[in-house]
């Protein structure tokens, strides 16, 4: 891309990603600072992520910041967030990847500190998440760990979603909002799952069920161009 | 009816259904895109339901989408909800159903997820469903076999409610105000009677008292056609 | 009072009871239409309450309805509640009540559910309820028993809230403010001894303490006579 | 300072303790009016806090009060809080406090009302506090009870809150704006740990590792004088 056009989309995803945190306090995943979101710039070593120490209400796409994928700052007047080298790191090995996302949120977070995936037995899960919600290792921030953990994880899963030990949940999406989604909808289905077993034993779905509704919600859909998932 | 009045009637019934679906994201009934209402057009082989894949946001009386009592789109600028087979085969089957909501509402969900019906402990339950919510069959989506699940067990029941095992609710009412109005209450009953159990065995009510208060809630409120119930 | 005195009064408290509704929704502790405050007329054999069938949005000074102390309708265009005759009950027995209220709140009706009295093992439980929030019986509606079980059951307890078995909350006060922070109030510490016991059993408060608390509470708050409690 | 400009400091401090309150309505933490926000009047024996019985919504810095540090009313047109003497009591005996939160918000009093601390399971809490959330005593209002119990569990621990038995929690910060972000996260990781806690035990994270993400997060932010906290 020319210099012109990158800045261009450049600021057309700091808008979408300032717009996109709106959602993560609109379902309550996150309080105070404690969450956020990303999206690679196309075609560029870059990624646009949230400010550290910003509140929701004061995000604009101006507070936004632009770093490299080694989460260096490019562009920006705040530090990025300080899960941009998780971010960052996702990029770098997982092309196909547009957006990330990073909450705190209470369910999803809640299974990782017992160290359980969330087992797939909605019709919600086969959906979106096409098995169980796996969990990743427990890793110290500062280094490569968080984002190697976020990756070798995902790779071994159908699911967009994982839930690091004693953290948090990372998703991702082939761009910021479908990340954000999956963020929602993880939260949604840990939630139920959470609810459904504190009265007994939930019933499974089969391996064979899982699957068709998986295949059938990810390819009715993908056929659509035009629309949106669900 | 003629042409005209058809049109006039329809429209009608876009802007209610648009607006009904802000009472599901207000009483948090549903997250993202996932829950929808429908209303059957009196009289015509035609129901009205929301786009896919649109955000309640955005939803509004043009959005909304016709389809004849098969699903097949008939009017409208956007797919019909992935839902509408459901929807339709309600319709077909009974005729004195104006409305249909599905939603994977948590607490709903959650009883369905472990395979269990609502027990009637609470004179709401009585009330508003005449006993307990029953369960309905695991059904893949696809073919007839949700509407086919639905119909079936609403037959054999006082309830205007179905829990969908693994799925969510279904509920029906005369009209698609009606219809939300049921999915409300169901959220109500099944988290208030989760929370009672989360602490010991709730207390039953008998038969008796079950039947009197279903029917003079039913009959007393049913007397005043010029107001809604309760 | 005069004519002219008592239909300013009743204006004055057509909008307060209007406006005392939004705090029921703002703190989750009715849905759709179920829940109503009332207010005495002062002086006179009459109360102001919620219209039947009428959304909190729609409610305003205009739609309240005046009944006697009977709960026949004396002035408005639509049905009063059908819980009239209960909070009537509680005004003909209770000349000190000045106002009432009744929701279906979660976890107080869960309480209500198992047939547990709320113990008072919280510093916010002995100021406001000085000692366990008491049971009331299960009554069927439609005759004096609702009412009658309201009225024993608070006669012997120092708590302006009774728990109706399998139920719901009814809450009293001087006014219909204070009966709707004593339903706000009840809710809150309902849920917090709730998720209190989810995990083990919850330190008690000694007698004394408890007494000392609410002594102190109730006194000390009573002599600001120019300020509302807390 | 001169009087001038101690009238503008403490000016500053009425809107910005007045602003503050609304976090505590927005994250949820109280409810009518039971919670409250101090700031100290820095290098001056005064604490700037809410008055006692004026509802969230009508709180603006006019109607905030200023005391001495033994909680004496200097300047308001209210009774200073209830909880003005616990506030008070800390300023004395922490000179590097510069604001206080009280709540009884729920998850933390649940915790409170079982006599537990609250375990360091979570990166958010070895990050936010450094180690468990400890338990405070159970202390009658109305001397220096609550405050001495609040100091002496605060010294000897990292954590900026402690949950005060079957009452609920103090947060401590080097500003009011600190404290309320304390009592936010607070409420944060006692739900995430008691939703954990309800299907199983939760893995520990190690003395090291706590200790490390607690430096990180302390320095790493520290060192940023131009930026909030994360």
């Amino acid at each position: 891309m020319s210099d012109a056009n990158v800045a261009r989309v450049v600021d057309r995803l700091r808008q979408q990603v300032a717009d996109l945190h709106r959602e993560l306090v609109r379902y309550a995943l996150v309080v105070w600072t404690a969450g956020n979101v990303s999206a690679r710039v196309p075609g560029e070593d870059l990624l646009v992520i949230k400010p550290s120490g910003v509140s929701y209400d004061e995000l604009s796409a101006e507070s936004m910041v632009v770093t490299d994928l080694d989460g260096t700052l490019v562009e920006g007047d705040h530090q990025p967030s300080s899960d941009t080298e998780a971010h960052a790191y996702v990029y770098r090995h997982m092309p196909e990847v547009g957006g990330v996302v990073h909450t705190h949120s209470t369910y999803a977070t809640a299974w990782s500190a017992r160290g359980e995936a969330i087992p797939c037995h909605l019709t919600m899960t086969a959906d979106e998440f096409g098995g169980e919600i796996p969990l990743g290792p427990f890793a110290r921030i500062g280094d490569d760990s968080i984002g190697r953990g976020i990756v070798e994880t995902l790779r071994s899963s159908h699911s967009r979603a994982v839930l690091m030990q004693n953290h948090g949940p990372f998703t991702i999406g082939a761009d910021a909002k479908e990340a954000v989604k999956t963020a929602v909808m993880l939260e949604d289905v840990a939630r139920t799952m959470h609810v459904a077993r504190q009265l007994g034993p939930t019933v499974p779905i089969s391996d064979d069920d899982v699957t068709a509704l998986h295949d059938r919600y990810q390819n009715v859909y993908g056929q659509r161009a035009d629309d949106e998932r669900r």
